[in-house]
């Protein structure tokens, strides 16, 4: 047992992975992790951080009604089921360290890195990559870059389908509860049998919502503008009434 | 005649562009300008400046030769001769606003935003795009954001051969002088008839050059190491003696 194992119903429990928002812990089944959503906001990589009470539950809940609905159109995913109310079950990914970010409307680096103005809609989406690197600050990474980098190609296609297919998922959802969906983040892992699944999180955290040009989603408090718990409470409202 | 006009032996000319170490001077021939070398250097978009007597004598010296070698090989530039040993005739051009950088080894901002090591030769030449924009720091484009920007894919297909036939030339120069080029920048624009010419300069600021494992280019000066006016003047001399 580890430094920071403990003992709960029927599982041994070790962290093995401390993130910004979210802990990462071992259990019994090596197959499988729990994730805990913690009551944590972060922006600029850390530089800026806030406790909000009950934040993890509402992410972990908004996240595993977004998972079930990929689920149910067949896109591999990492979600088993809840142990809590802000404990995922997932299963053990050996996580590629590239960010997906998906496009829909301009906003957030692609504004201040572009002569894009924001709001501007794309002619189709965008699927973009970031090197996952708090240190280097997640830089944005071209074709190129990755190949030379050593990814497989075939692997970033691959993510990059799945992350269409994300997002035509969720645009339906959140249109159907009046929302835009700006733009969102994914990632994705290897499972032993070496085979891609979503992995992280689909939460208002890693995405742009807006709603009648208001920000319903981090940008509240990467701005500070206040309201963003009852910004990810009214999502949650909204998801559950489907 | 503008506020800063000049009277010289047969041009009126007027201070149409202050660069960071140039000034584009037009003449009475609207097809034709003047790119004055000035003493200075800077680095980090200007953030880091000093002044370096005769360094804009020797930068256009070195420019000369290499478009001089371009211009051989029929790659259409916008150098027209000589003015005086700092002044350079160049065509008019209307900038296109993306800075095209060659890279046959890694270095610079390239090792800071990925996980290649420094001096790792690739595969193939990399050809990447930034947007040329000093406010905002050059950023990196991707083809998608270049075309999401309203570019012409084709304009942008015609610069990346014209830059790896540069490289190529490039290349061979400084091999036959024993200097290995690292990476470039170029700039580019149309003239009148909306065909694209090679702009700018071709000199050590502009470029990495080792040997032995040693700088001769402005890394000396971005990173303090001191003796950059001996390396450009020792590049200088090796290229005259070709």
């Amino acid at each position: 047992m580890g430094r920071n194992a403990i003992q709960t119903n029927d599982l041994i429990m070790t962290t093995i992975l401390t993130g910004k928002v979210k802990t990462v812990i071992s259990t019994s089944d090596p197959n499988e992790v729990l994730i805990q959503y913690e009551d944590r906001v972060t922006a600029g990589n850390g530089r800026k951080e806030s406790r909000q009470e009950g934040k993890g539950t509402v992410c972990c809940e908004i996240s595993r009604i977004l998972f079930e609905k990929i689920t149910e159109v067949g896109i591999p995913n990492h979600y088993i089921g809840m142990h809590k109310e802000n404990v995922m079950r997932c299963k053990t990914l050996d996580i590629i360290p590239i960010e997906v970010v998906v496009r829909n409307l301009a906003a957030g680096s692609i504004v201040r890195q572009t002569t894009i103005d924001e709001g501007t809609e794309f002619k189709w989406p965008l699927v973009e990559y970031y090197l996952k690197d708090d240190a280097k600050d997640d830089p944005l990474l071209t074709q190129d870059r990755i190949i030379q980098m050593g990814y497989n190609m075939e692997a970033v296609g691959e993510m990059e389908i799945m992350a269409r297919e994300v997002n035509l998922i969720l645009q339906k959802i959140f249109d159907s509860i009046g929302l835009t969906l700006v733009d969102f983040k994914l990632e994705f892992g290897y499972d032993l049998g070496h085979s891609i699944f979503l992995a992280d999180e689909l939460s208002p955290d890693g995405m742009r919502l807006w709603k009648d040009g208001q920000s319903f989603d981090k940008d509240l408090f990467r701005k500070e503008q206040g309201g963003m718990m009852e910004a990810y409470k009214y999502i949650l409202t909204q998801l559950q009434s489907l």
